[in-house]
C-alpha cells in the first residue's frame, strides 16, 4: 500500500486548482511563477526535499522507525497509505471525482458527514448476518450485547418467534388476541423500542470520534481519516432520533429512562474505547447486529399487516430529506432505510474492529463499500479491508488522472 | 422568521430527486403514484394531518408550548426557523442549489465538514479585533485567556512590542542580537507556540460538538445546526496542528506539555460547557482573538524577514492539499490562511455566545458568513445572527426555486 500516492492524491489537488476559477485567481500571487509545469516541479523538488533531508521531522500517524520495522517485516502489512498529504480529498473534488467516477453513489470522502440514499434493489439486500466471536475480547463484547438484549426485550415485552402462518392465514387477523397475550408489539412498544435502541446508538460513535481526534493531538500523530466515519454513525443514529421522534412524542417514563441510560452508557463506553478500542466496534458492531435483527422483525410484521395502525402513517418530513426519499414515502421505506443504514454500521465496525487501531487507515475514509456489501457481509477482514482500501485509491488516481488531462486540454483550448 | 420554511427546504429535495437518476428509479416504486403532482398533493396532505392532529407528538428543538409563549412575547424573538425537515441541506445538494447561487465560494450545508479556501484578497482584510466584555461571565472568560496569554507568553520567552523602524532600517538585521536580547522570536520558538496554541485549540470544537449531540439525543430535542459547525472547528484546528507538525518534529518536553495541557483542559472545558456554554463560547472567542494576534504578530517578522530561517520553506503538502493552495506556496502563505481560521472561530464563537444556547439555531448552519465579514467583525449580535439566517434562508428558497423549474423544464423536454 505505502508505494500509492496518499488519499489525497497529487493530481486531485491540481484539478481543483484548475477547475475552479475562485483558486485560479488565488494562484496568481506574487509567490507563483506563471506556468504551471514549473510550479509542477517546485513542489516536487519541495517534497523530495522535506523527505531527504528531515527523515524524522515529519509527523505521521506512524513514527518512522515503527513504519520500517512495519515494512521489514512483511507479515505486519499496514492498510491504507499515507505521505505528508491531507488524509483524504476536500469535499470539493468529489464532483470532480468521486460522483462521476466511482459507481457507488454513496461513495464520499472524509471531509463529508455523509448519509447514504439507498435504491429499492439495495435496501432489498439488507440481510441478517452474525459473526461469530473469535477472541476473548470478543465473547465479552457478544455477551454483553446478549445480556443487555435480554434485559431490553424482558423490559418491552418482546418476544422474537414469529407468528405462525395458520394465523397469518386468518381473516381478520387477531391482533388484538395476539398483543394481548405477548406474542405481538403494539405499535407503541416498537416506537419505545426504537426510541431507547437509538439514543443509545448515537452515542458510540460520538465517543470514539472525541477519542481519536483528542489521541491525534495529544500525541501529535495522523488520524488516518477514522474520526468522520465514527462522526457520521453518531450523526446518523441521532437522526434515526429525531425520525422517530416526529412520529410519537415518549413519554416521561421513556425520556427519564433514556437519560439514565446515556448516563450510564456514555461513560462505560468512554472508558472501554479508551482502553480497548478493538472490543468497543466490536461492541457496536454486535449490537447493531441485534438493530437489524429487530427492525427486520418490525418490517415483517408490517407487511404481514400486523401493524395495521402504521398502514398509512406518511414517512416523516426529516426523513424524506435526510435519505431523499420520494415524497409520498410511508413509514415503512423509512423503517426499510434505518435498518440499512444500521447495516453499514454493523458492517463498519465489525471491520474496524478487525483493524490495528493504532497502525492502520480507515478503508472506508474515500469510498463506503457498496450497500450490497454491507447488507451481506458482518464486515471486511484485516486483508479485504487492506484490498478495498487500495482499489478505492487506484480508482480514484485514474479518476484524478483523468480530469486533470481534461484541465490541462480546457487551458489548451483557452 | 418561524413563516420560513426550514433550512431543508421542500423543493430541496425535490430538486435532488428530479435531478438525479439513482433517486429516479427509487421513486417508483409500488407505493408511489407516477405524477409528481400526485405526490406534492399527498406530501402536503400528510404534512397537514401531522401538524393539525398532532402538534405535541412532534419533537422540537423546543416544546411546541414553548415556542408558542416565545412567539407571543414579540422579544424573545428566536433565532432561525423550524419544522419537521432536516436541520440542513444534504451535501449532495451543494452543487445543484449553495454553490451555484450564493456568492460566497466557501457557503457549505451543515452535513459537510468545510474548509474555507480563501482568495488573496480575503487574507488580506483579516483583522485584530477584540470584544469588550459586557457581562460579568464575559468578564470572566476574558480574564481567564488573559492570563493564561501571560503564563503562555513569559513560558516562551514571548514580547509583544514590534521592532523599532530604525533597527528594521538596519542592513543586515541584527537578528541574532534581538533573539539573545529576547526581542525577537526564533523560528523554534514561534513553531513551539504554534503547536502548544493549535493542541488546545482542537479541544473546544469537539467538547461542544459531543455536548450538543449527546444533549440532543437526551432529552430528544434537534441541535439547531450546532453541532457540525463545532466540528469542524475542531478538525480545522487538527489539521493546523498537523500542518506544523510536518515541519517540526516537537521535543519529547513539548510533547509532555502537550500532553498534561490536554488532560486539564478538556476536563476543565467539558464541565465549563456543560453549565455555562455560553462562557465557554466567549472563551474560545477570546481565546481566538489572542490567536489571531499572535499570527499577524509572525506574519509580520516574516514580512520583515526578521525570520530567515523560513523564508524558503515551502508550503506543506497537506497544507496545499487541506486549503487547495498553489503548488509552489510557501510556509507564510499557510500560515496566512491558519490566521484566517483563527478569524473564522473567533467570529463564530463571539456570534453563538450571543445567541440563546437552548432556542436559537446556528445561523451559520446554511451558509458561513463571507471571510471579509469574519475576518473584520468580532462577530454577530444576536439582531444580526437572525437577521443573516433569514437573509441565507432566503437565498436558498431562491435557488430551490430556480432549480426546481430547471428540472421542470428537463423533465417537459424529455
Amino acid at each position: 500500500m505505502s508505494t500509492l500516492i496518499p488519499r489525497s492524491s497529487f493530481t486531485l489537488a491540481r484539478i481543483s486548482i484548475i477547475s475552479r476559477p475562485l483558486i485560479c485567481q488565488a494562484c496568481f500571487h506574487p509567490h507563483q511563477l506563471p506556468i504551471a509545469s514549473g510550479s509542477r516541479s517546485i513542489s516536487i523538488s519541495a517534497r523530495s526535499r522535506i523527505q531527504v533531508d528531515e527523515p524524522k521531522k515529519a509527523s505521521l500517524a506512524l513514527r518512522p522507525e515503527i513504519r520500517q520495522q512495519e515494512k521489514q517485516s512483511g507479515n505486519g502489512k499496514i492498510v491504507g497509505s499515507e505521505t505528508k498529504g491531507a488524509e483524504g480529498p476536500h469535499y470539493q473534488d468529489q464532483n470532480h471525482a468521486t460522483t462521476d467516477i466511482l459507481s457507488n453513489e454513496s461513495s464520499t470522502g472524509p471531509w463529508t458527514m455523509m448519509n447514504p440514499i439507498y435504491t429499492e434493489q439495495e435496501l432489498d439486500t439488507i440481510k441478517i448476518v452474525t459473526r461469530t466471536p473469535e477472541t476473548v475480547a470478543d465473547k465479552a463484547a457478544h455477551g454483553t450485547v446478549k445480556i443487555l438484549r435480554r434485559a431490553f426485550d424482558f423490559l418491552t415485552g418482546y418476544k422474537a418467534t414469529p407468528i405462525p402462518d395458520e394465523v397469518l392465514k386468518q381473516d381478520p387477523l387477531p391482533i388484538q388476541e395476539l398483543r394481548s397475550k405477548g406474542l405481538l408489539l403494539s405499535h407503541h412498544k416498537w416506537l419505545f423500542r426504537f426510541i431507547l435502541l437509538e439514543s443509545i446508538a448515537g452515542v458510540p460513535g460520538m465517543v470514539g470520534g472525541t477519542l481519536r481526534h483528542l489521541r491525534s493531538i495529544r500525541l501529535l500523530r495522523r488520524d488516518g481519516g477514522w474520526i468522520h466515519t465514527l462522526l457520521e454513525e453518531a450523526e446518523n443514529e441521532r437522526m434515526h432520533l429525531l425520525t422517530f421522534m416526529t412520529i410519537a412524542q415518549p413519554s416521561i417514563f421513556t425520556r427519564a429512562l433514556v437519560l439514565g441510560a446515556q448516563g450510564i452508557f456514555y461513560n462505560a463506553f468512554f472508558l472501554t474505547y479508551l482502553f480497548s478500542p478493538k472490543t468497543a466496534h466490536r461492541f457496536v458492531g454486535a449490537l447493531e447486529e441485534e438493530a437489524v435483527r429487530t427492525y427486520t422483525h418490525c418490517i415483517e410484521d408490517m407487511e404481514n399487516g400486523l401493524i395495521p395502525e402504521w398502514e398509512e402513517v406518511p414517512a416523516p418530513r426529516i426523513a424524506i430529506d435526510y435519505w431523499r426519499l420520494p415524497l409520498n414515502s410511508k413509514l415503512i421505506d423509512v423503517i426499510r432505510v434505518v435498518r440499512a443504514d444500521e447495516a453499514t454500521h454493523r458492517f463498519v465496525n465489525h471491520s474496524l474492529a478487525n483493524l490495528d487501531q493504532k497502525k492502520d487507515f480507515n478503508p472506508f475514509a474515500l469510498v463506503e463499500a457498496d450497500a450490497k456489501t454491507r447488507g451481506e457481509k458482518w464486515g471486511f477482514t484485516r486483508k479485504e479491508s487492506s484490498d478495498f482500501a487500495q482499489e478505492q485509491q487506484l480508482k480514484l488516481m485514474k479518476a484524478s488522472q483523468c480530469q486533470h488531462e481534461q484541465g490541462q486540454l480546457r487551458i489548451k483550448q483557452h
